[in-house]
């Protein structure tokens, strides 16, 4: 009787077809955000509907409508609905939803890599794969078609049903993505069980990890206005009350040097740490020297892995980002500025929510203001998306670590992000269901930089993790 | 016997004539911040030149050498060095300088002009000649011509030897100015015995003034650095000390809202306040609403005109410019700046010598900055410019305002000046001879703006203002 481990088998034997199938994909220069590249994500839809379609699974083009890029109005890239069930039992199996994106970001050999940024290139020396899209997000997506081929070259039926949402706009904000979510939640997304995500990567370059956390946000502009237009500092300063002034007076009130947010009420709003968390940051595979180097210096603010890991995943954090309306050129300019906006933001974790927090950071700022004694006015509004946070101990989490144990041989670390990926709330609460980040890739992937990589021990261990998932959570219960 | 009263008499009669020759000089866009109108400031210099020529004066053209401007090389415009002496016992007269310049800042119609700037336009309901350059500086120069010219048409010597220096930069920092007055304290300038410069205006709109001091400034950059390169606050929010919070930190430690320079020992720097400025200060003609007025709106600081008057006047100011290196354009940007440069300066007044200024400010910014327990790092530089202050007791001073008694009935407001003029301060140091500014035009002339223009009455009353002055300074002692 064929096995998973014939599946995982087959999937090493097709090693050089892998890597071909994915050196095809990065050929096609899918640059979302740049409206001269919008046909090139266009012909990635069409090659992966085929790949798809080739595959026996269904595949439309949804169409998103138009936008306007660079001062043209054109036509978004459509979004990918794929379904592929079970051959046998289909209606007894679970159907997991996998979502990825087929767009990239900009790349020119220019910007400073060391080959052509839309051709895989394979270092033998180190065993990696180069080229935009490599680890971010083509190379997960497409480790889901190899499963599906290994499958039926083994002659193995699927554990579970299929349904892909697959986008090209996910470098670009996602444009359109999450009123079609809304709008298919009773059709296409009908009968999803679990939520399943490939497009992060490993805190570090060895453990693998599951992510069940994302931060949310918080952007604030604050604008302060005085005099009806810039007056000159010799004739007017000391005369009058000066936007800027007030302006740090306030943001120096936000933040302390060490991280600590200074409005009331906001550190509150924080779930309060269990020790089972607690734990898993002391067990997650990461050494202050992996921020060091990341930072290019050492800038860190704490000197304990578990507080600085929490400080990133677990709290929230204030950044004081830049003013609109001052003087920014080089040089020196004697300007008394009429009016100019703070920006500064908030990464939120569980149980904050935006519009609590916008609350609370409006009556600080109002107060803190009307202390300076100052007649110049302020304003300020804020606007942000939720953090997201999925329980770490649902069947669909336990699946997918006894899969990671069973290809790497280790328990995964289970991490939170810094940072928001947007779609993963909207799935999540249009869906109702749990939903699993499960990276691919590594932490110095460069997903976004120059010489993107993914290694090739990745890409195929990778490959054969997501198709043991699907053993795992066929499984689970 | 000739007297005064009979040159005064044949200005008012002049006074056709006059506005034409200031409509003849407002005609030449003697623009020097345009490569594109160099040209005309060579044609102003020939022009004026050729009036003090004809006038019986030398007039030699000093050239300055090159600059680079608008990406070319291109000729500096000459510095005019005039002299006239008196016709009769020049060797017991005395020797007054004059300063002045030709050059105009740019303007065009599209600006918000109501009428061509380059063609001097005559309200007759109002009784204004619009154009550039009419009150800055071609009106005062021209009016210098206008007294000598009717001097001449009565038959009256001049009461004193005249020397002037009239330059082409002075809206373009005065480039090569300096140095050419340096070069030549011992030649052209020898043998003066008091400055005039008739370049500022009245402080309102109603009564005349001389003004007798200008604040200096010292301008500072305050580098913080952090990490290597900008950062994702999502990704590094809440780890890392960041340069943005340092940099608010300690810049809103400079100055309260109040205007209060909070840099210990700053203000134990500023010359006492003596009873005999303290009464100049009441009895200036001033109103808060010429501040609201001129800022759009009430954002005083002070609601005592004294005070008010005292703080543009006679005490430092300090005002926050700019971030460089922060997120500066509308939207929003989540990151956190590598390295960001804050941007202030103070203005100096008398005893503030700049290097003591940037040496009490470097020594607070590292203080307060090691308060803050970061581990980023601080870069903070100064450079700046001495005030300048003349003693209002000295003959020149007397003289003016006895010339201005006898033109406008009044006694001038002796004032200082919120911004700087180097030159004033260069004359003064290298010559050390009382230097006097005189005005000729009001507060709401709107030098640098658009609908720039002076009064008729401002025009030919200061021109008698001009003749009167020489004479009383001839009798001074």
């Amino acid at each position: 009787m064929t096995s998973i481990d014939q599946v995982l088998q087959k999937i090493d034997q097709n090693k050089e077809k892998l890597i071909a199938r994915l050196a095809e994909a990065v050929e096609i220069p899918s640059v979302s955000g740049d409206a001269a590249y919008r046909k090139h994500v266009f012909e990635m839809a069409d090659w992966l509907k085929a790949q798809l379609e080739k595959l026996g699974a269904t595949a439309e083009l949804k169409p998103l409508g138009k936008q306007n890029l660079d001062g043209q109005e054109i036509e978004l890239p459509p979004v990918i609905f794929s379904d592929l069930k079970a051959k046998t039992d289909a209606d007894k199996k679970k159907t997991i939803l996998i979502y990825g994106h087929f767009d990239v970001q900009p790349a020119l050999k220019s910007d400073g890599w060391n080959s052509e940024p839309f051709k895989l290139v394979h270092d033998e020396k180190t065993g990696r794969l180069y080229g935009r899209g490599s680890t971010d997000d083509k190379g997960p997506v497409i480790g889901w078609l190899n499963v599906i081929e290994a499958h039926q070259q083994v002659g193995l039926d699927l554990p579970v049903n299929l349904k892909f949402c697959f986008e090209g706009m996910e470098e670009s904000s996602s444009v359109g993505l999450d009123d079609l979510i809304r709008k298919h939640k009773n059709d296409f997304f009908t009968g999803v069980d679990a939520i399943c995500i490939s497009d992060n990567y490993w805190l570090g370059t060895k453990k693998p990890c599951l992510t069940h956390g994302l931060r949310g946000i918080t952007y604030f502009k604050l604008r302060i206005s005085g005099p009806q237009a810039d007056l000159h500092s010799g004739v007017f300063g000391g005369m009058v009350h000066e936007p800027m002034t007030d302006l740090f007076a306030v943001m120096s009130k936000l933040v302390t040097p060490q991280g600590e947010i200074l409005v009331p009420g906001i550190n509150e709003l924080v779930a309060p740490l269990t020790s089972e968390e607690a734990q898993r940051f002391d067990n997650m595979e990461y050494a202050l020297t992996d921020l060091h180097s990341a930072t290019g210096k050492d800038v860190a603010i704490n000197d304990d892995k578990a507080k600085t890991l929490m400080a990133r995943m677990r709290y929230p954090s204030l950044s004081l980002h830049g003013v609109e309306g001052a003087f920014s050129a080089p040089g020196a300019k004697t300007v008394i500025c009429a009016s100019v906006i703070g920006k500064f933001s908030i990464r939120l974790v569980p149980d904050m929510k935006p519009e609590k927090v916008i609350s609370l950071v409006q009556d600080y700022v109002q107060k803190e203001f009307a202390k300076l004694g100052s007649k110049n006015t302020v304003h300020i509004e804020g606007e942000g998306g939720a953090p997201w946070y999925a329980d770490p101990n649902h069947w669909n989490y336990v699946a997918a670590a006894k899969a990671t144990k069973k290809i790497y041989g280790v328990e995964p670390d289970l991490t939170r992000e810094g940072g928001s990926i947007p779609v993963a709330l909207t799935f999540s609460e249009e869906l109702q269901k749990n939903l699993l980040l499960l990276p691919m890739g590594r932490g110095d992937d460069g997903a976004h930089s120059t010489n993107e990589k993914i290694d090739i021990s990745n890409y195929i261990e990778g490959t054969k993790l997501l198709g043991t998932y699907l053993h795992e959570v066929a499984a689970a219960s």
